[in-house]
């Protein structure tokens, strides 16, 4: 087995479930840091800042700094920072994404922006969708976060970021193009920060449509472990597969 | 060319624009009651009250009653009153919407309703999409006053109540049943109202993909007046096919 020499690795179903510490991923995570491997926490999560996504691994025990998470918000803004027909924006979102977005140093413009961004809001309402509609038809270009339909939560599955995209699609006949998992723009990022090559690199998830079609889709390997999302049968009847696939963290060998 | 006993009059496009009257349009009507023609205002329109819908018609110069009103919040909550499954329920939308089912005698329920109602709401949030989500999917019915997916205003084409259920469709993985035009049951229950039967029956309006649909899957003879959404051009190219078609209601023959 090649030992690879940059790891991204997903968060929730993989190093913590819901409110709970999965063990063996702070044993992975120790791993890495004796052997000196980079490593960076890979998420499609866009509602928080990358210092807040650390702060949460800190409450579980991971020694994870903000410049070690890589968000969907993040990408979504860097990739919109280095294109020459995108200056202004409205966006749709929560901390992290606007945030991002300032950082990023593009304008907000509710009229006549360049591209209008949705990302998951838990304070979505009509007047926005409305505001991304208008400057959409008004040849605005179109971009999602990330395309998960729907957010596991304590009260269920509620809406996602990518069925808040469907409505809007819906009303513009215009498709969003997504930046997270598993579309290539956010793993070119990531690859980009960590510093490791396609060949050298592993992407470690719970979800077979997000983590490993992302590996697919842009020639990395992944590691698939079955402490989340995607069951073992699922994983076996799937047309997308997984370059390893393991229970649980504790049995992955790195060298 | 038969004499039809019974008009169902579509509103917008049809008999006012916006915020103009179609003069054509009031001698429509008053000829339909010189002739002692029965007829019913007919609207997809969910956020209005008929007694509302009727107002606006007489600050135009109809003579409309409330009575004369069928609109798809009222033809929602009379199917989901005739439905012996469906007792409780939750809805988003405006007045005419929310006062149509408590008409109903149907009971409101956030939790477990037996049935999830979506029509044009303007405060839309994501706490009332979330709401819906997790009543589907606990296994309420979905249904949708109407599937307009955009709604013609003076700011432009905004979000329209199709799409508010494209996005909770998505998030579900249910779609909905729609009652309004072009579906079959928004015109069983004018139908019935109007008392006239389907081959009777006219239907008027300005749009070939819910007024002039609406009778071709029902049935229902239509005219269709180049006064509103569709063009001539469209029509022509168009598959569905109305029985009459007019420039303008005054070039309508009643005998």
């Amino acid at each position: 087995m090649t030992r690879y020499r940059g790891y991204l690795i997903d968060l929730d179903g993989t190093l913590y479930r819901g409110r709970e510490v999965i063990p063996s991923g702070l044993e992975f995570v120790r791993r890495l840091e004796e052997l000196g491997i980079p490593y960076l926490f890979f998420t499609n999560n866009s509602s928080r800042r990358p210092d807040q996504v650390a702060e949460k691994l800190r409450t579980f025990g991971y020694a994870a700094e903000g410049s070690q998470v890589v968000t969907s918000a993040v990408a979504t803004a860097q990739h919109l920072k280095r294109d020459p027909e995108v200056s202004s924006v409205y966006a749709i979102g929560e901390n992290g994404l606007i945030t991002a977005l300032h950082e990023a140093g593009l304008d907000w413009r509710e009229d006549r922006p360049d591209a209008v961004i949705v990302g998951i809001d838990r304070g979505f309402h009509y007047e926005k969708m409305k505001t991304a509609c208008l400057a959409i038809r008004a040849g605005a270009r179109f971009f999602g976060t990330n395309g998960d339909l729907v957010l596991p939560t304590e009260e269920g599955l509620t809406p996602g970021n990518g069925s808040l995209c469907t409505g809007i699609a819906s009303a513009t006949g215009v498709d969003p193009v997504f930046i997270g998992k598993p579309e290539p723009p956010i793993l070119e990022f990531a690859l980009q920060r960590l510093g490791t090559s396609r060949s050298e690199t592993l992407i470690v998830g719970d979800n077979l449509s997000t983590d490993i079609l992302a590996g697919v889709k842009g020639g990395v390997d992944s590691l698939l472990v079955f402490s989340g999302v995607t069951t073992p049968e699922e994983s076996r009847r799937s047309s997308i597969q997984a370059t390893h696939t393991v229970d649980d963290l504790k049995d992955w060998d790195f060298i």
